[in-house]
Order: C-alpha cells, then sequence, then structure tokens
C-alpha cells in the first residue's frame, strides 16, 4: 500500500489514543461522511492556532449533534504526535462513530471516534508566498445548505470533484461559486478580495468552510483597523478586485498572481497583511 | 461495540473479497465520502435488482473518475453474503481507495476499495405496505449539484441530519424539498404522486438519489401503459396529489397514509401498482 505526504512515509495514526492503521469498517465517518476535520499545521512542531480548531471542531460537533467530549483526550493526542518539533500536518477527525443501528439516523448512543493523523508537510515554493500563485475557476458550483454551511465535515466530494477538473491546469488553486452565483472560496482554501483599501471575505452562510485562518486573518485586519466584511460576493466582484488571495491554516496567505488569464499584481494590502500575520506564521 | 440489525448480530463483512472487521484508516471514503454504495435487498437469499444496483454503481464510479474494474469479484462476493435463503441486505460500498496522497485531489493512482456487509432484514409491520404510513416534511433543504445528482454517493450528511429532527414524530419518512423549492425525495426513498391517472416522480437532475426501484416502477408502469412522467414538482403539486407513494429497494411501495396531519387513502393506481409489482417483490 501507497503512503501518504513526501516521501511517501506512511503517516502515524492514532483511533482513539490508541496507535492504530484501520478503523471499523462500520464507521459512520465512512459510510456518511457524518463526522468533522481540521487539517492543523505545526510548521515547527507546535500545533498553531490549536484553540480555533477547537473551538471549530467542537462548533461543528453541537450543530451535527456529535455528542463529542473527549476534548481532553484529543489536546493529549494532538500534542503527542506533534512532538518533536519537525514541521507536520496533523489531521484530526472527529465523527459519530460505528453504527448501532442501520440506516442514516442516528439513535443517541453512538460513540464518537477520535483519529488523529501525522502527516509530512508538504513541499512548497517560496515563491507562492512571496509572488503568487496561478488559480482557475472550477466548473463545478457548490451546492448550498445552511445546515452544513462553515462546517469542515467529511462530505467532500465537491471538492474531490473540482481539484479532478482539468488536471493538466498549472493552477495551484480553483475558485468555486456556489449554485446560486455567490463566490464562496477555493477548494482547499478561503478567498479575501481587496478594493479600495477594504477587505471583502464571502458570507459563508450557505456553503463553504470557515477557515481558522480566516478568522485569524479578520482578527488581525480589526486590530490594525483594515475594514474587512463578510459580503456576498459575485463574479463581478472578483473581476473588480484589485488584489486577490487566499488563505488557509497551512499556507497562511498566498497572494493570487493570476487568475485564468488575468495578471495580478501582490498589492499593498497583501503586503501588509503578510507583514502582520508574520509573527503567527513564522513565530 | 454494538452490532447493527435486529438482535444486534454484527454483520459478516468482506473487504476487497476477506473477511475483515475493519478498513484502512487513509480510506478516501473515511476522509472525503469519496465513493458509492448500493443497499440490496435479499428477502429470500437472492439479491433483489441486482442488475440495476450493479449498472447504477459502475455509472456512479463513471460520473466520479473511480477506476473500478472488479464487478466479477464484487458479483461472487454478493453471491457469497447473501447465499443461504435468510433474509438480508447487503450494503455494498466501493469508494476510491486509499490516499496516495494528501489533500482532496486523486491521484489515478488509488485502488477502488469494495466493501460487501450483511446486515439482518430490519423488522417490517405488513400493515406499512397494506396501509401505509405517516409521512413528514423535513426542515433541511437540499443542497443542489448536478455533478452529484441521482448517485448514491457517501456524502450523506443531509440525510443524517434529516433523519434526527424530531426524532419523536410517529414519521417513518421525511420528504424532502432542496433549496429552491423543489420536491426530491424521501430521506431514504423516492416518492410517486398521482393526479389524474398519470404518474409523477421528481426529476433528479439537481439532487437525489436514482432508486433503483423507482426505475423498476417507471419500467413496470411504462410497459402497463400508465402514464409516467419525471418532472419539475414543487409544494403545490405535493399539495394537489390524489394519492403518494413511496419506493426503495427493500420497501418495495409504502403508500402515504398521512403527510403532516393531511390523510390519504391508499388509492387505485397505488393498489395497481403495488399488483404489477409483487412479482419483483415477492416473486
Amino acid at each position: 500500500m501507497s503512503g501518504v505526504g513526501v516521501g511517501s512515509v506512511r503517516p502515524a495514526a492514532l483511533v482513539d489514543g490508541e496507535p492504530a492503521t484501520s478503523i471499523d469498517v462500520l464507521d459512520r465517518g465512512l459510510h456518511f461522511g457524518d463526522g468533522l476535520f481540521e487539517t492543523i499545521a505545526c510548521p515547527r512542531g507546535a500545533p498553531r492556532l490549536l484553540e480555533l480548531h477547537l473551538a471549530r471542531l467542537l462548533e461543528g460537533c453541537a450543530r451535527l449533534k456529535i455528542p463529542f467530549t473527549d476534548g481532553a483526550a484529543l489536546r493529549a493526542e494532538i500534542a503527542a504526535l506533534s512532538a518533536g518539533g519537525a514541521a507536520t500536518l496533523l489531521k484530526v477527525i472527529v465523527d459519530r462513530g460505528s453504527a448501532t443501528a442501520r440506516g442514516y439516523g442516528a439513535r443517541g448512543d453512538e460513540r464518537p471516534r477520535r483519529i488523529v493523523l501525522r502527516q509530512a508537510w508538504p513541499q512548497e515554493r517560496a515563491e507562492w508566498r512571496a509572488e503568487g500563485v496561478a488559480v482557475r475557476i472550477a466548473a463545478l458550483a457548490l451546492g448550498e445548505n445552511p445546515a452544513l454551511a462553515g462546517l469542515k465535515h467529511l462530505n467532500r466530494l465537491e471538492q474531490v470533484l473540482a481539484r479532478m477538473e482539468e488536471a493538466d491546469s498549472q493552477a495551484l488553486e480553483a475558485l468555486l461559486f456556489s449554485s446560486s452565483g455567490r463566490l464562496i472560496s477555493g477548494t482547499m482554501s478561503n478567498v479575501f478580495l481587496v478594493r479600495d483599501n477594504r477587505l471583502y471575505t464571502p458570507r459563508l452562510d450557505r456553503c463553504g468552510v470557515a477557515g481558522v485562518m480566516r478568522r485569524a486573518l479578520m482578527s488581525e485586519a480589526e486590530r490594525a483597523q483594515i475594514p474587512v466584511s463578510e459580503a456576498v460576493l459575485g463574479r463581478a466582484d472578483l473581476d473588480a478586485a484589485e488584489e486577490i488571495f487566499l488563505t488557509n491554516a497551512r499556507i497562511g496567505i498566498w497572494p493570487v498572481r493570476t487568475l485564468e488569464g488575468r495578471t495580478l499584481r501582490v498589492g499593498a494590502l497583501t503586503r501588509r497583511l503578510q507583514g502582520l500575520m508574520r509573527p503567527l506564521l513564522e513565530g
């Protein structure tokens, strides 16, 4: 079996705190995507933005009514797998656990399952952060469901299909619109637009994942008195943007250098935000 | 650990043809819901509508670009687990297999995984088929994504959440509308409406699962020269329906007896279709 990550080193995994390479075949994460995940960057060993990750995870459990109460155990497992100082990514899954009855409905007697996987830090080029990346627009449009909006849940077929479009493309990311034409996000990142020295990022009340780096950046912008709005944005807003950048927990901030043939500059506000975020990203 | 089904007998499972109780923790079905499933009724041992199930599964693999080529092995596994003559349900999952790289995108070198689970036939009351069932309307609205519409894929959080609404309800099923207000299906069934001696069932080009029993019933209706249309249907069509019934591979045809307080009769066309389908359902 092939491994995951750079050099195909198989990642270490803990399932409910025990070293494991497998999970129960009745797991509801497998059967229904009935769970949530976090990808926690540990660029120098320590988990970055850990509190934001855990808060989002707990909020997701509450919204999906997953009775997860083992936050302390999860913290210990994250600490154990991130120890050592090497740059790693931790993927954390919390799902509703094994099915206790047939069918979609949860009976309420399920025991949530914790999975923590250690993955190698992916290879990155410094120029992606410095000079920006090429981005395309996905053909796939995201379905809209407020009940799932904002959550980093395990139903990710839309992202899989969007990534599989145009495998030959030079683009490192694809921007997604929703079925009603709203700009939402990248497949693995959130998106910010700059216009008239204001920051805009899509409102995520119909679909999309409310990223922890998006949250951290919005807080940092507010602290620096840079106006920032969560807004309903469309194609015209994207076209009118003077600067565009992407965020996620691992990449930090990637300026968009080209978008479907259009060339953008890495603008002043993007540079300023990269500077403001540097203590967090490199500290 | 609790088992599944009547009497909490843990089901037999084959993973890639081998008896197993677990799957790889890197399985993309778990991480992304990146796969498909079938629930095959074996009321007297033999799998019912097997060719329709396998055809839908293969079509789904083609649409998701899952390079599944082990149909012959899967047939043999279904035969092995259904042998014996007892009433069982087989749940078949085919997913993209273990991740060979980090992230949503598939590299193309994944090896699809087959999972076949044998589950006990659920307890049913004869009156559900004879006299009908109580049905409610779900609060949750389904997201619309033509790229996933019709497929029985593993992204089923919407169905989980819809089933979890009103746990106290006497309703055996909940009807779902989509985000644009279209009637789509039940959480685990397709829906048919009767009006002026014509059959209508929701068009499933934006969301919903195109059930095998829905397909079989439409074929049977056409053979009997009963007009049947796949149509864009809304709340007004539901309210105007003279008869309503539900179908799935296990239940066959359940008339709707009550819908959110409204009482319906089990009408003549529903009875006629139950009669036409009897050789298939009880043969």
